[in-house]
């Protein structure tokens, strides 16, 4: 059946595509992608190293693109798919956009949201864990690398 | 004596002048300017409307600004003035600069940093209420002036 296929899993294999380049580019390996009516509005990777900005997490930018394509604040209607739990930044511009779903995959148990106590807004629903290995693994395989240089 | 006239004050009012533009352009008063050696760095004015973006708060912009002028990710030995309480948002985008200091004007009970319980970088002294009446009085009379418009 037609329908199955845009699954969570599909967004976010869409979402760990964008993850692998900001991995190529020596970024935290972050991606995410913006759902709405199945269609994906937005896209993005971390572009915290290139920019030299701490804002330019995965989901800002998304957040960002997402709105310019609506052409409103409001991300009603709308799921976000990332690879890595959210930080505090990223959970309260969620909130501000009053996002409808947001799906991610790996924890963050140091620096997520959850951890820090964030509050997302009331209409946001959250699922966790969709293609957890494959996100951890990107991210684990990013750091490894990242400590033989140093 | 000269370095007394760079004080707290001067900056928040330099902040103050920035909400005014933002409220010229029917934007939520908020302001802010970043200083690093007594010296002015980025200034800036909640644009959310404007933009049509929830990520536009004054110290989004102003993180990005500072980042730029100083070539590096970090606002060290920066700090921010800003005439409201930091948002979740802009709380977590603080964190991750690491920025020295913070002095905010008016306090926000209802969805300030505090209130919300987000943590702040170690690194990171807060001093409250500098011209807490003037900025107070500037977000009144604009949600004074929209209540009466609808």
């Amino acid at each position: 059946m037609l329908e199955d296929v845009y699954d969570d899993a599909y967004f976010m294999r869409k979402a760990l595509a964008e993850a692998r380049l900001a991995y190529e580019r020596n970024e935290i390996p972050v991606g995410a992608v913006i759902v709405s009516n199945q269609q994906i509005i937005a896209r993005s990777h971390n572009l915290t190293e290139l920019l030299v900005d701490v804002t330019a997490h995965a989901e800002m930018q998304a957040i960002t693109a997402a709105s310019n394509f609506l052409g409103g604040k409001y991300l009603k209607n709308c799921t976000l798919y990332v690879t890595l739990e959210p930080c505090q930044m990223c959970a309260g511009a969620l909130y501000w956009s009053q996002i409808s779903r947001i799906v991610f995959a790996a924890p963050d148990e140091l620096r997520g949201y959850l951890k820090m106590g964030v509050k997302l807004h009331p209409k946001t629903e959250v699922t966790m864990g969709v293609l957890k290995d494959e996100a951890s693994a990107l991210l684990k395989r990013f750091f490894m690398e990242k400590r033989n240089l140093n």
